[in-house]
């Protein structure tokens, strides 16, 4: 089925302990599409660069079959830049610098050719936008869902309230979820959250899995333990582009399916923080994924006599 | 199958943003063997209490069937006396007194009765005391488990390890696993401590579940996301005493049911954490305990086409 993905296409400068990366691809739709592309070929990416955006780092979209027609170019003005640096510990960062450049005035063009699109992420962008991308579909897709961060439930809260009682399934953290509803308990946090709008909500919890709340039904996806953590950047949102690409691959929207997909979103994930920025995602085999999901298998697999 | 645990009985004194209470039953030795109670019959007992201890807690335990010849009573000389409080959000706590007390000089003596247990719990307490229950034993155990925290890791690191090196399973935190290996990534932790001496480590994450690691093998129990957690203290102890509690009424030491413990002890400590102290551990039902594994059944199990 085809995929929709709406979000930032940016440059990325990254700092772990590991070392560091000059300006590399890097945003949300980036690690999205990515992700996804493992799971369907129809694949589509609205997203606004500058022309300060090399043809390079396009052609890494275009060599995984994503459908660039959607990728703006503006003239004379420059790309969303992104830096952060690590703690040695992986678990949190600080952001050196965030120009937003052309995302400031992100205004997604929907081309024709995008128009019927079945599966719709909606990318961490601004509330406003997201809904626009709503608005400007003829055709309501069968599945969309939403991610979102604590600077728009802080920022912009009635606009995302908005938005989601328009979408199906938010995904966001564990911190963020309990900003929204104002809950520590992530279960209580899941019952306000489903009550604004979306029938599934995905609380990702990083290194300590995910958990998917559908209707009164929960499911906990774990993490996989790793040797090392090389760059975490992107792991949230290749969760997501490996979740919604299997869902589109499938075509099936049931609970036990929702499980296989967020198995599969994690098993992404898990392969996008062993290298720096989107390098473990461009080369991939069927292989090597199917391997990583039986790894998850055994990881969390019992039996009750 | 026989159980002897050893560790701590004491008095706790305990708040939380949902109260607080007066001294009440407490010590890892106490939620160990209570949580076991449902499991095994043959439930044995060694610690020690000053003569301020109530027989009506003593009969807390006698209740439950545990055995508790093995409870040295210290005349005029006053019980462990641990108090303290809790955070907000319940993941970190203040200690607010320490009194060691009969702890101090803790010199564990084995009932006669006891010799020829097969499954051994060493709750946490110094290591050196650990290992002088290990050499009063006549014959090896079948299965030797251990618990430690942070301090002894700091301060009596050596005889720390000279006794991991005769046990079978460690139970430590995350944070304890990282402090005993120097290594951040907690598969390179297992790694580092398996080489110390235990064919099996569980680390702990609270809220976050345990990892089993096993040879080469490693496993995920979640923790059940829970409305509220209204008492945190004993989670861990009562966790090891299911888990070993099950083994011992099993009696099988495979992967697939060391498997089956972990999700036992988790299932025991879901409900540790719903009333304060040990109140919720004192009268569970077979039937509550079957329905509350069933949910971690459903909580994590899914199936890959």
């Amino acid at each position: 089925m085809s995929l929709l993905t709406v979000g930032s296409v940016a440059f990325d400068a990254l700092e772990t302990p590991f070392g560091k990366t000059d300006r590399i691809i890097g945003g949300a739709a980036t690690y999205i599409t990515l992700a996804a592309s493992y799971f369907t070929e129809d694949n589509n990416l609205v997203a606004v660069v500058g022309d300060d955006f090399p043809s390079s780092m396009i052609g890494v979209l275009e060599g995984r079959g994503i459908n660039t027609e959607g990728l703006e170019i503006r003239k004379g003005e420059k790309t969303f830049f992104w830096a952060g640096k690590y703690h040695e510990n992986m678990n949190s960062r600080d952001t050196l610098v965030t120009e937003l450049n052309v995302m400031g005035s992100f205004d997604p063009k929907i081309p024709g050719s995008y128009q019927g699109a079945q599966y719709l992420m909606l990318g961490n962008t601004s509330p406003s936008i997201q809904k626009a991308v709503l608005d400007r579909l003829n055709t309501r897709p069968k599945l969309v869902m939403l991610d979102t961060m604590n600077l728009w439930i802080e920022i912009a809260l009635d606009d995302l309230k908005a938005v989601l009682k328009e979408v199906d399934i938010l995904t966001i953290n564990d911190e963020e979820a309990r900003l929204l509803s104002k809950e520590y308990s992530l279960r209580k946090a899941a019952r306000k959250i489903l009550a604004m709008g979306p029938k599934t909500l995905v609380i990702k919890k990083g290194e300590h899995g995910a958990l998917l709340f559908y209707e009164d039904e929960v499911f906990f996806a774990p993490a996989l333990p790793l040797e090392e953590v090389f760059d975490p950047t992107g792991a949230g949102d290749t969760f997501a582009g490996g979740f919604i690409g299997y869902l589109a691959q499938t075509d099936d929207i049931s609970f036990d399916n929702l499980k296989r997909a967020l198995v599969y979103g994690s098993a992404m994930a898990s392969f996008c923080v062993e290298k720096f920025g989107v390098e473990r995602m461009t080369n991939l085999s069927r292989e090597e994924i199917n391997e990583r999901v039986a790894e998850f298998v055994k990881l969390a697999i019992f039996k009750i006599d």
